[in-house]
């Protein structure tokens, strides 16, 4: 099975491994090696590269540690649960829903408790441990809590998305920006999920790395001005309508997905867009990539549109590793009316607009006397009133009661009177929306390591993008000799110094220091040889196609920085020999 | 005050502000905003360049959550506390060291418990914040705990530092570097420390970054290859010695602080040396560096020499930044012991030894009419057992009692000889020592805004190196005019293409867009004016100097590059003008 040679490769070489071994592990838990943490840093650099520099968006960084109000508002505390069901017999816990769907091969995410109680005693689900009975199904709160401060009475939790930190500090944000629309911020970091019993490796950690974007738009222009740039591309949409069908996903320009309301909006298109070609990039075949709308059911209660980016393995089927979700306004609406600070936007009209309005005018001579000090204020607080509510007050019961600071004025009609008047109005306060695509970067990592990996004539290759590969170079002298050592060590700081990840090895054949470099993926190998005392050249070889080309000792750390950043081909190098 | 200043400025402009502020904030965490997240990340990437690239060490990543064990092997759960005592009448609490220093003056940092509540009861101090009487002094565990899983059984912590997560996996660690010394491995992320009643900004944090470097080496073997390079460097060092007595600061070089012994060991200097650099390069004041030693009672227990990296802030006096300690082979030895897991490193010798060693040989006759079928096993028992001890039994009592399985059996000299043989050995496994650099990086943040920014002629100014600004280069129209706006998109376009971080500004004056642009510390920014129309050339002016240089638009990609990355004078351009 490719995922087990993969696996195995991983851990033998320092890609990755589960953590706490020597403690007998932790299930959900996983230490990139050295070479998967360079692996895990390019990829999420290359996030870097498309969204602050391609989108011109900006990066925060906010705490993994977040106190329980803003959880509350964010409904986490509240809704971020799995059912839960425990074994009468063993007392081991499992997720219903996964339980279930074992059983029956029925997906039933997204019902409610009850109904999964009801199906687990209808199918006579038991314990796939033990086959003993399963206990009524409940809700278990996935995140990790813990108490801050030393007096242990305020509720922390590990965050369960980074997407919160950005929307908290929204009115800092904001300002950052001038008070415009539209804007992006990214955040890349730790999220936690506190899984019942996570069994799938890397594919369901506690402790996972998110590179998320909220976008905030004006929810009445969901245009992008790029998309032009894009239009023509074309994406494997899995849309719900095909799914409930049972159908073909579709293939189909951004263009088209737009014009026939496939997606629901340009800039989600955009956005689906950029994934895909992030993807690819990534040197992820284009037929394990497809986009997965989610269906009704399964689309959180806030969301409009929401699209999964899924790539297909052979252990776990299709996985999900990016999501693109047009959020609305829930967010920034709630974390308004919990903290009742003000996260609206104003937004400037093209042309200012005149609009009639009803103003409540006080009668000044009879306001004085009856009202003497409290006058003022009352006059005051008339002017936030809306004037129609006085006047159906009036029309109703004849008098309007106005309470104001614990004391309640009876006004009548004759101390006021309604003017009708003009008012320019510039612009109107909103919510913006807010689009998300939020990437799963251990799953992505995982997905390179997966469909980058070949075995070809008994060889294990790594054929990642040379821009990701963890070892740019390695240098081998051809046989153990101290000049030909030497040679290889200066060539090694040589390239170095110009910031390549560049290793010497000198133990083993040629041939198995050539293996070596392929299964840890190194695009190139230079080899010092006999020769190169002789005319001060070197072999560059190329891990894809084996060739091998001749240059000068001089020109390797310019060849080599050719190859890897600018992605000059190794075919136009001019051999030498 | 310019702490003071700096943090206005920093939370106004987007570099940090306090996290949860609409939920009135939780003391000890902050928001790295838009252009902090950009200035913290380029001062990793640049600790990358120095220990990955410059040392050729592998960076990894291990979880944030450990579980219980792993923690009270690193001694943690036990001894991570801080002293704490509590207001009789007001109930708030406070560090028991921090009051009493604040009280009397005086550093008692390492006192224990019993020590600490007698000076506050000999010492009438009282609770800074009522007045009211403080508790007796008891220890506080400094980590966030949480519970892993759904039964809520398993504890676990926030770890403390990163470097745990580095000896945990050492074996795995040392199998990647094929078993052999001196290597290194490095971590950069969050660490937690829940500390009691942060009021210090953002030195003290509850979560925080960490970049260690964690230096296996021979214990017999502390030199280092590159010395050389170092040996004539400059430090200033703040010793124990120099400390007890009161005097200033040693400027001394490398090679004379080994030669004299003032740091233990070469290893040790050199991480000096390289820490020294480290922070010039940001842009720290060398009258604001120097290194301090630890006191034989502040430093850890298991530590043989340690020395803390302090930068002087107008605020909170001379602050660490970083610790460089030799951890010696605690941490190895400890964690191999709570896991049973030998993490000991074979070190082979120059020169296989011989040595003399005495045998124990049982009688073969007797052995098997005595002892039967237990004789084979007795027989491999007795090859583990020291020969000498059997030896001295007999001196003593006549007899051996062997234990094995829950049997004893009574070995007399007639049944065993001994012999004297020639063994030889091809080395020894050892644990390594351990010498860490640990570098935080808030506070090195923190350090460089502070120690950047200037005020000059009523100009805010961060003078960071133009490798840290967080924008590169800001472009303007001079006059809000379509040509010039559209030529300066475009500009703009071309430098974010070469993936520098390009903002376009188009309101106010020159002026004030000028000042806004040395407010955030940009270090270079391009006018497009009239003359821009008739011959394609903009101006291109430096933050520093304030001077201006007139160049060729297409030009400006090339020349912002070279003057950003190569590094290249602003003094050196050529003026077409």
């Amino acid at each position: 099975m490719k995922n087990e040679d993969v696996m195995n490769i991983a851990k033998k070489r320092g890609f990755l491994w589960s953590s706490f071994e020597i403690y007998s592990g932790v299930a959900g838990f996983f230490d990139y090696g050295p070479l998967g943490a360079i692996l895990k840093n390019k990829i999420m650099n290359k996030w870097r590269e498309y969204y602050l520099v391609g989108e011109g968006f900006y990066e925060i960084e906010s705490p993994t540690i977040m106190p329980e109000e803003a959880l509350k508002a964010s409904g986490h505390v509240d809704h971020f649960n799995d059912p839960m069901t425990e074994c009468k017999e063993c007392l081991e816990v499992f997720r219903a829903d996964h339980v279930i769907k074992e059983a029956i091969g029925e997906e039933v995410e997204g019902l409610e408790n009850q109904e999964l109680t009801e199906i687990i005693s209808q199918e006579k689900i038991l314990c796939p441990r033990c086959g003993g009975h399963l206990t009524h199904v409940w809700s278990y709160n996935l995140m990790f809590q813990t108490l801050i401060g030393a007096k242990g009475k305020k509720t922390g939790y590990m965050r369960p998305e980074t997407a919160q930190g950005i929307f908290i500090p929204f009115k800092r944000l904001l300002r950052f920006y001038r008070g415009k629309l539209p804007f992006g911020v990214v955040q890349l970091g730790k999220a936690y999920r506190n899984e019942i019993s996570p069994r799938q490796g890397v594919i369901r950690l506690r402790e996972f790395t998110q590179a998320e974007a909220e976008i905030f738009v004006n929810p009445k222009d969901k245009s992008h001005p790029c998309f032009q740039n894009v239009a023509q591309q074309i994406l494997t949409l899995y849309s719900a309508d095909i799914q409930e069908v049972d159908g073909e996903p579709l293939q189909i320009s951004a263009q088209e997905a737009v014009n026939q309301g496939v997606v629901s909006s340009e800039i989600l298109t955009y956005q689906l867009c950029l994934a895909d070609r992030f993807m690819e990039e990534l040197g992820i075949p284009r037929d394990v990539i497809r986009f997965r709308q989610h269906l009704k059911t399964e689309m959180a209660h806030y969301a409009i549109d929401c699209w999964d980016v899924e790539i297909y393995t052979d252990r776990y089927g299709w996985i999900e590793v990016i999501g693109i979700a047009d959020r609305t306004d829930f967010d920034l609406k709630s974390h308004s009316e919990y903290s009742t600070e003000d996260l609206r936007v104003f937004i400037e009209y093209d042309e200012p607009t005149t609009i009639k309005k009803l103003i409540t005018k006080p009668d000044m001579k009879k306001f004085g006397p009856l009202f003497k000090g409290d006058a003022p204020k009352i006059m005051n607080t008339l002017k936030e009133i809306d004037s129609e509510s006085i006047k159906q007050a009036f029309e109703k019961e004849n008098v309007y009661q106005l309470e104001l600071d614990g004391e309640t004025y009876q006004l009548t009609p004759d101390l006021l009177s309604f003017e009708e008047v003009e008012e320019t109005v510039r612009g109107e306060r909103i919510y913006p929306h807010v689009i998300e695509p939020s990437y799963g970067i251990d799953r992505i990592t995982y997905s390179v390591l997966l469909h980058c990996f070949a075995q070809e004539d008994d060889r294990n290759i790594f054929h990642f993008p040379v821009d990701l590969a963890p070892v740019g170079v390695n240098v081998f002298p051809l046989v153990n000799k101290d000049e030909l050592v030497l040679s290889a060590q200066h060539i090694r700081d040589d390239l170095r110094a110009e910031g390549i990840i560049a290793e010497l090895d000198t133990s083993g054949t040629i041939g198995r220091r050539y293996a070596r470099s392929d299964e840890i993926g190194t695009p190139f190998a230079v080899t010092v040889d006999h020769q190169t005392l002789e005319d001060e050249t070197v072999t560059i070889r190329e891990r894809d196609s084996q060739k091998q080309v001749r240059i000068l000792i001089s020109k390797v750390p310019e060849t080599v920085c050719n190859l890897l950043v600018k992605k000059i081909k190794f075919s136009d190098l001019e051999d030498l020999s």
